[in-house]
């Protein structure tokens, strides 16, 4: 059994929590936090432990009857770190992961050095060993999922225009309301984040955010070295793990159809982990693919986080570890 | 074993199926559809018969590899319909219910007349044995399950201003995205739709619809008979089945955290079933209790539906009834 | 005439230098900003002068073309500063106003110790030679206008429930996106910052946030003395200044209808100074008034920065004053 | 003086009309509405005449007041009848203008046939004399102004992913609140749309509503002969009239802003014809250019609205008309 702290429970580290507990392989040491808020009172609640990651925060989970352990003293006891918490805290807590040499995998928004920059579908090979891994945003994961399945096609140029949601949607702070924001740098960081995953030489993104919470929305325009028909494109996203095909025919019209399709499955957060491409989208002129793709923001990582732990430790191949989190999760 | 079919399976008919299948007492015996949508797949999927109730529709379903049965064949083997359809159609089919002769129970949309108008906790009893429940809309039992808890106190007068979100999340058609659109006829139809339900003679509604699709917020003014302490209300609140109490203190500053509370509590769908009161809003000032309470307009009666099953047959006392449901459901 | 300069050039700081130099008895001697923005290029354009009131900022405005002054010099020059600087930073800026013993004018975001609270048609005497006015906020101005035109029936008790709109228009950090978020804190700070202007000594205010960036709408509960008819009322309003009212039947049946009436009408920027009522909603229930309205947040104090000056150097009585700067903006 | 009667009176409509009355070799006969809502109303206070389009309607006016015309009686009198009627109403209206044998321009909402399709500054010389004119819509207008400014270097390629606004700011009825909504549809119909006006053979366009009501925005990838740098690129924009370059380092950041912007100018409306190109977005890479620009849905057809006439009436030449018609909007 792995051995597994999640070290801050927001978005991405509460799901990472849930699904590290459904694997076989894996036993969930504890949570980090912060703030005895209701996260905190649903994860007791749920029999996780808690550890608090600020020391003199610790009288704040006793006052609401919450008792936590300290983060260092959890620390010694596990095999792997996943570290969730926000931007830039990921660079700051690896060092003290490095001084007490535990392996740790953190999330897309550290810098890319943190670690292996990891899609498991993609590159499962180059992470396997590694002490640190990094698993891409995303937007990222989301490129490089449907991008890497036609690699075998010859890919030789990549446009992409990316309509961002702009907030998660338990966050009420973050706009706009009413406008749409553009990133005017050109690129986008988001090509150069592909290529940490993928070999991809001309690769093109264009940013903007949009005043929705649901997912991101990726307008893809692919050059393959030779013309291919729509069905084999079609087919070879059907046959590849963590993608979608989805249809307006079906009533799938928008983000909002997504969503909803996903409560419906019955998915834990009404989280949808899989990339979906609209195939009603899929348009084939000349040599150049066109197709639109949905991500689900605040989960499509959640395998990611999982099959990197195995990566990490070497437990599994890249299609052993994929099924058994697939399984878990769902994902057929 | 009751034998039940849902027809109709949008926002609420989905759930209000998902729920009877959960009831030890009851047997699903299939829901009726009118187009062979993603919605029809999930059903299948889930192993629900799906019965068509446009007849000319049925190849539409067998074009996608569906098979369905007709509605009016599969009515003569049940106990009781329950009505999802949009707006005005339950009215239409239940002159089809009366010519067959089975119990029917309608949603919020359909006019009083249609049959009881129906909370659980607030009038069971009157419910029993009725041929034609009407569950209330999600606004009204709202109100009725929390002016319902005061009424001990003695109500002199309300007033209230209702919130509406506009549309709900899977409905992309409707608006309007950037606006407050005020119902100016006042008082709105929702105060005469409390009175079918509850005895309060001194009732004001103000409604305005916000661009928001979680949930509806009221923002509620009751005189009571004489002073009572904050206290006693909070623990009346607490008390009552179906009402939470929430806390900004624990982070449950809006609406969107109200969901995402749902979520992570893992409830199907990350549906809120019960009445939401913000505890840190609850204020007496004279002999005037003031609070403000979110609804959870995709879920809130589904609870009501099952209840209304066992009233008219007179299956189980109100209590029974409302602690099966709630075990099923996971309210606590 | 009197010489002015406009301290900020925000939402509001923007519209006041705009209605000054549009008033004969006023000179707008120039605004102050910190950073040469699109704005500052605009106020260029216009012919206004432009001070920096960080010195360090000079150089950046010089970078961009733009000749600007510092702020201090141009201080001596001034009878009366207008300060539209952020919430707080004009209780900083008073202690160098009065060391230099010049009156200044500041907004609503600063407490309400900082001068005479003000609405120019309710209290326009008490301000009448004072050092320092305080125009209330634009909910607080908005509860004034309408509720000062009701005193004379005898206000016996006041319950609003303000539904607030969550950023202005080009606010794009804002959120939030899709959420309603109650201010849990009651009475709201509103109820008490009438009563800064307005002798009402029963009065109860409700707020909650919601997506929207056009107006605030206020359902208004007023009980009064005795049974009013409801064409009183209406008359009432009708002959009140800065209060108008709409009519859905008209096509005014939201806020953004009342938006693009203002724009329709050739109202600079689209504003709209009036506090606008629906008469459609005006409704009498025994001794209580209903109705509903919604404020301009981005202009409706414009007209009181404006009377504030008058009011401050006892240039026109209140009626006088109201009329020159009513005529100026175009409020009939 | 050309007589002209525009048709219909929403959010293009009314715009034209109002520029109409600007011109100085126009005359405005009046506008045709169906309904005395505020705009009639306010169209009255501004001197137009109003005929009714609807005959059983006149009554409705009268009873609000309205001294109304009959729209057949008009149109005798008239040399140019702009039609701004819903789309596809135009088409049934041509019928009736080939009868009494009017020449009229339609907006973008018509088929391509109903007339010339028509930017001003791309094909003007091709619609003089022409008895019917389109002015196409809003996006196909913004396409061919900014990649007309580029055919001098030679277009191979066109790919433009297009975020579209999915209400206008006064339409309340029309979603979605929080989704994004692909048109599946690829090429979407603004391709084909670009190709009646211009002579580019390789142009794909993709197009994806985002709940927002400002402008549209394009995300543009233009692939030409012969790499250029941006600096030329940015002078040949900057030397295109109805373009305009913006820059985030000025503080306009989306198009709120933009919309901020046209404000802050005193623009009529807050509208702004010129179609808005994110300077800082500019990026040149091999021979492929890249760009953002925003869409005023609202406003950016009303210049060609007015040279249409000029043109189908052989009245000035291109840069003539284009010039009197600038200088009449403020558009420099």
């Amino acid at each position: 059994m792995v051995r597994i702290l999640v070290n801050g429970y927001g978005t991405i580290g509460k799901r990472v929590a849930d699904a590290v507990s459904l694997q076989k392989d894996f036993e969930l040491i504890g949570i980090a936090k912060t703030k005895p808020d209701f996260e905190a009172k649903l994860a007791i609640e749920k029999g996780y432990s808690i550890f608090c990651s600020i020391d003199k925060n610790i009288d704040l989970f006793k006052k609401e009857g919450l008792d936590v352990g300290k983060l260092e003293e959890a620390l010694d006891d596990v095999d792997v770190v996943i570290d969730g918490t926000p931007d830039g805290i990921g660079a700051q807590n690896k060092i003290m992961y490095q001084k007490i040499k535990k392996k740790a995998i953190f999330e897309g928004g550290e810098e890319a050095d943190i670690g292996v920059s990891f899609v498991a579908q993609c590159n499962y090979d180059k992470a396997i060993n590694a002490p640190y891994i990094r698993c891409v945003s995303c937007n990222t994961t989301g490129l490089c999922r449907t991008l890497g399945a036609l690699q075998g096609f010859g890919i030789e140029k990549v446009s992409a225009t990316l309509i961002r949601r702009s907030a998660d949607p338990n966050d009420i702070k973050t706009g706009p309301i009413n406008a749409l924001v553009p990133d005017v740098e050109i690129p986008s960081h988001h090509a150069e984040d592909v290529q940490t995953v993928l070999p991809i030489s001309n690769i093109m993104t264009i940013a903007i955010k949009a005043p929705t919470t649901l997912m991101h929305v990726h307008s893809l325009t692919v050059e393959l070295n030779e013309k291919q028909n729509e069905d084999t494109i079609i087919d070879t996203f059907k046959n590849t793990t963590r993608i979608r095909l989805v249809n307006v025919k079906d009533g799938i019209k928008s983000t909002a159809h997504i969503m909803e399709s996903a409560r419906d499955m019955g998915r834990k957060r009404g989280d949808m982990y899989e990339i979906c491409i609209w195939q009603d989208s899929i348009k084939i002129k000349g040599n150049t693919l066109y197709y639109l793709q949905a991500i689900h923001q605040e989960s499509n990582v959640v395998p990611e986080n999982i099959d990197a732990v195995r990566a990490m430790l070497n437990l599994d191949s890249r299609d052993e570890s994929i099924k058994k989190t697939n399984k878990s999760l769902g994902i057929i």
